[in-house]
């Protein structure tokens, strides 16, 4: 049951934009956040009650190192699309605000002329939790921002961890910001990010454009050499399907904003066309249940009174080499009620 | 309590090298490899009466991809090996023999010199299991042979899936061969396959040695973008640490196969100096037993009687936008009983 208190709230939120629907908004998203088990239970409530309300915003994941002008290039845009008439939610994911207990990025403070708009909003990264519960949080962040009426939502993230996967494992488009520079192009590589990328950006062209231009050969050239022309999710002769881009452009002078949003709105119709839009939306939606359900589980074995008494001494003695690990497995799971397996 | 059919294996396993031990050995693995319950039992028991013996071997991963020439490096080094005084076991992770149901890695014929030498053991990849089911078997099988007396274990596996990080998380040692060309040093680094390599071998050089050469620079050249040189578990200034090595070679002539084992003896003498393979071992023993409880929680998860009940409706209703994920994922946990996360 949907409680009073939240329904207000959902009212607000799904109502006219106005300063009591971004006050909800930031209300909801910090009922999401919380830890207690009341608030878990009354924003579970709330989440599907908005569900039916959400979907309907272009989602675009962006990364990069730190450095690459992320935060310059979302404001930059964002500016550019407020003046067309949309609305902007900027969500962000920070493993390492966990670690050091605040955010490098998504702070208000780094956009100042965005963060000004009405048609702007700008959620910082929860600031504890592992990656999956950081994710989840931006997520279900996410889904309140559409259920408010915008538009379009960017959730950016720095190259930290496992979080590019994360978020190109939330969004209908992951672009990867890169500097002109062959280590970082071998870096995105190594991590896998490179593969998963729509599109690619090498930014600050104005300050070496000769780099830029042999950073976008080298990349372009990786892609061929990993295989992704003759790979119908990524690339082919068929007009159907997308064609990763290597583009380059500088965020600070604002050349290219307008060129890169016209590549997105062709991303966002070619897969809207054929499909992959919804068909990439059902397979995110079913890899964020089995990620919950894993973390769950962990969780369960963690807090098992039985576990928690044999543990310490099975790890001893699987350190010490007088148990073997896959039999210390074992009795853990026998221990907590589970069959042998 | 170890079975007494189990207890004259064990006396036969650890007793001199003659047909009686072969033939342990391979009862014992195979005893390891069923899926029997009161096998898996008797399993455990011998696991456990068997590793005080076990340790004592030196642990060599090899990897690279099919066509690369493992089966002819590791026949050679075998032979080189065996006429040495060493006694060498081959094993193998072939996660495809799961789908094939046949291996492709491993069958003797393959080693037709080294399979009929009394100082060799080869056993295939257990065909049957996910790669963290087959890659705990080999794991097992492993510390069977070094309890037999085998003093060096190759483990084998082809770059499928992730079977690289799991060989090379069960190794002291992990070698990658690669094939003369950029493509495969690109996809090597793409796996994060390269910068968990202790020494890359370009293989073949015989074929085209100036094609071997330019891998060997762009391996070399790219392992210090990704910053191995300044990794200190990989590469500093600090002689006591080891620095990755790329060395050419050619295994069809048996080229460069002494320099190869004096390479892996350094290794192998400065690991043991620096305290890095006892510590690596350790690791890799919790690493092991985290694995597996992972795997048994999902297992436990897909066999509940509860979530059996709910999951089928739950995928829907996430698929059709009509329950958030993260939802179902806490609803499926509580019905098996786990406290609410």
């Amino acid at each position: 049951m949907l409680h009073s208190v939240d329904q207000i709230l959902l009212d607000d939120l799904t109502g006219l934009p106005c300063s009591a629907q971004r006050r909800a908004l930031a209300k909801i998203i910090t009922l999401l956040e919380s830890t207690r088990l009341d608030h878990r239970h009354r924003a579970d409530e709330v989440l599907n009650a908005l569900l039916p309300k959400t979907g309907k915003s272009f989602r675009l994941g962006i990364s990069g190192v730190p450095g690459v002008g992320k935060s310059t290039l979302i404001e930059t845009l964002g500016l550019y699309l407020i003046e067309q008439g949309h609305r902007v939610a900027v969500l962000a994911i920070d493993p390492s605000s966990s670690i050091s207990g605040g955010s490098i990025l998504g702070d208000k403070t780094r956009m100042e002329r965005l963060s000004v708009l009405d048609g702007a909003f700008i959620r910082p990264s929860p600031s504890s939790g592992t990656l999956g519960g950081v994710a989840e949080k931006t997520r279900e962040a996410m889904l309140v921002a559409e259920a408010a009426g915008f538009d379009v939502v960017i959730v950016e993230t720095v190259g930290v961890g496992q979080s590019e996967i994360a978020v190109a494992g939330m969004t209908d488009m992951f672009l990867l910001m890169q500097l002109p520079n062959a280590g970082d192009d071998l870096q995105a590589i190594k991590k896998g990010v490179m593969e998963i990328a729509d599109l690619i950006v090498i930014n600050k062209v104005d300050i070496d454009a000769d780099a830029a231009m042999r950073a976008q050969l080298f990349i372009t050239s990786s892609l061929r050499l990993l295989g992704f022309q003759g790979n119908p999710d990524h690339a082919s002769n068929d007009q159907k399907l997308w064609h990763p881009l290597v583009m380059t452009m500088s965020a600070l002078q604002g050349n290219g904003v307008k060129e890169l949003w016209e590549k997105i709105q062709q991303f966002k119709q070619l897969q809207t066309t054929n499909g992959k839009l919804q068909s990439r939306r059902q397979q995110q939606a079913g890899a964020w249940m089995w990620d919950r359900v894993d973390a769950g589980l962990k969780n369960a074995f963690r807090n098992n009174p039985a576990v928690q008494t044999l543990l310490p001494g099975f790890i001893a003695e699987v350190n010490q080499g007088t148990m073997a690990p896959s039999v210390a497995a074992r009795r853990l799971l026998e221990a907590m009620g589970h069959e042998f397996f």
